[in-house]
């Protein structure tokens, strides 16, 4: 343990990167997948359960979070990691994409963004100032800048926009973060699909004194090689010694080919979400549980995975547990999905360490291809 | 381990009981408490945590199963108990009750009941030779004979008609089921809330070949009383050497007051339906979580718990999960309220043992009458 928040750089494949965050409440072995624990719980896990897949560290929101049940009453309660029993490390985001996304009646200008609560209609108010400070209650082990998210695609005009003012208030943020002992605040580049905004974001993050750099602004419904060019873009410029953090990303594919090119942390709601749905990831890609095919097939999903979960349970059982729409069935195909995301996380930095990883994507991605294990 | 089905009375304080049911799969001890597993899952829980309460048995319903996902594909997928990875003793009902209360276009003769399913219309019948069929089927360690069960109040002359074709049906079933090896097929005791009619059943049904008897037809809207005063009357009348199941009981009161009768098995489906409506059963009575009096509430339900979810969350947690309506609040509050009830029979068979039942029934009225732990 340590009393600062620290990065080091332990393995590196071509450009891709295995290195290990340390914060007073853990360390993060990364390349990492967090876990998204929007509203204070990983939806349909038990704690405990999230952190036996293997999670380092989850994600909370600060949109849903400061709506119910409100920052001053987390941090009443003791903070966020008590309220929630998870007393490992956790990175909150800053309101700023779903503030955009989700909330009603918004008003951006200099200061901020006015808006009306999804849940109940009532008025709230974001500046990177408040962010802050509901992060702080929240007592998040790493915080996001409060920056514009724009949706893509949109005009050059409107990403420069967005991008400058994210730089704004990146510099507002920072200052009101001050000097939070252990804590770590990272900044968020921003630009849309363009690459002199992109560029321009990325050195003027590196120039500041954050703790990490996120690529924000991407995942939002391009194409995998528009983000992917983004990222051949933006990594040259972001600093080697700093964490980067690539936000709302994504499917196994997408973490592979970003690892590739340097990212060491994730975060997406798609493995609990999918799980809610039906859809189970594995080693030999996404099965959808719904299909008919399944109703009277004895094989688990992965009788080789390290979660009991895919080896105790028939593919008839699951599907007839989502059939049925039984709550079951939700727990679980999200921790099946969300152990395996972490068992990718965990080929993935050990391939890096054993400088294999290109031999380690190929077999992933026979997997993959090869379709379910019955197919062996 | 046995390859029998048996009884064995262990202890006995005034007429409350405590006994060993055995079985091939394993042991149960009685006064027992069954979590209802209608459709092949105990709702919103993993069966290893269903397990970890202290439950020797569950429940399966043979309405359910019939129709979703087929008591013949059960089978091919190696039975009931293999399907959802629960290993120990497995009750099934017959069929009888949810027949009556959950499907369409429902036609009663003497052979048996012709429906239409809930969920999809297709047609359906059940006899008791099909009833029997279905529990072999699936596997089940406990059959229950087919029988009809009328709503109270009713007419004495519709509680006799009922009460007589169960007879003729418990004669049926009774040949059906033949001699199943390991197995027991329990008898259930007719008549709506009519002495004479519960007396003639009773002792009717004490005089076949049955390997325990259960009582029907209560707990379906009568005042609790009403249902006493029916367990006074069949008590006497059943076989000493038998376990007696209260079929749908009850409340933690009237589970401890059916025990000081003599009865040896329950299930209900109240501490799981509750768990899912912010509903939790703990040693100081019922607490509901969606009450705004625990928004900031840092206290857990019950710190001294042998359930470690009743003990690591505080109340405004799992009010904030109910409110938000997380699936983590229906797990836990799940879990909590089945260990709650385990917690209970375990309480009810240590001291029906140690000759201290009046004892132990007046101190768990009292934390019930005290209410929540804070007021302490």
């Amino acid at each position: 343990m340590t009393e600062q928040f620290s990065f080091r750089l332990l393995a590196k494949d071509g450009a891709a990167r295995r290195g290990l965050v340390s914060t007073p409440r853990g360390d993060i072995r990364t390349p990492a997948f967090m876990p998204v624990g929007t509203a204070a719980t990983v939806k349909a896990m038990f704690p405990q359960d999230v952190r036996a897949t293997g999670a380092d560290i989850v994600l909370g929101n600060v949109y849903h979070l400061m709506l119910r049940p409100g920052a001053e009453r987390v941090a009443a309660l003791g903070g966020l990691h008590k309220f929630m029993n998870w007393p490992h490390p956790i990175l909150t985001d800053s309101g700023g994409f779903q503030v955009m996304s989700l909330s009603k009646l918004r008003k951006l200008n200099e200061e901020g963004v006015a808006f009306q609560s999804h849940i109940d209609g009532s008025r709230h108010m974001l500046t990177p100032e408040r962010s802050m400070e509901i992060q702080r209650l929240l007592d998040s082990d790493i915080h996001m800048q409060f920056d514009e998210c724009v949706r893509l695609p949109c005009t050059d005009a409107e990403a420069e926009r967005a991008m400058r003012l994210s730089l704004r208030w990146a510099e507002r943020s920072r200052k009101a973060f001050g000097d939070a002992k252990g804590k770590a605040l990272f900044g968020i580049v921003q630009g849309g699909a363009s690459e002199p905004l992109r560029i321009e974001s990325a050195k003027a993050l590196a120039g500041m004194d954050f703790h990490g750099l996120a690529i924000g602004g991407l995942a939002v419904g391009e194409p995998q090689d528009v983000m992917l060019a983004m990222l051949d873009i933006v990594i040259p410029h972001l600093p080697e010694e700093k964490p980067r953090y690539l936000m709302g990303v994504g499917t196994p594919d997408d973490i592979v080919q970003s690892v590739l090119r340097g990212v060491d942390m994730f975060d997406c709601v798609m493995p609990t979400r999918a799980g809610r749905h039906g859809l189970a990831y594995t080693r030999f890609g996404r099965v959808n549980l719904r299909n008919a095919r399944h109703a009277d097939d004895a094989a688990p999903l992965d009788e080789g995975a390290a979660c009991a979960s895919a080896r105790d349970y028939s593919r008839a059982y699951l599907h007839h547990l989502v059939k049925a729409q039984e709550i079951l069935g939700m727990m679980l195909l999200t921790e099946i999905n969300v152990a395996y995301y972490q068992e990718l996380m965990a080929g993935l930095r050990e391939a890096i360490e054993q400088g294999r990883l290109a031999d380690f994507i190929a077999e992933t991605k026979e997997g993959w291809a090869r379709g379910e294990a019955k197919a062996l």
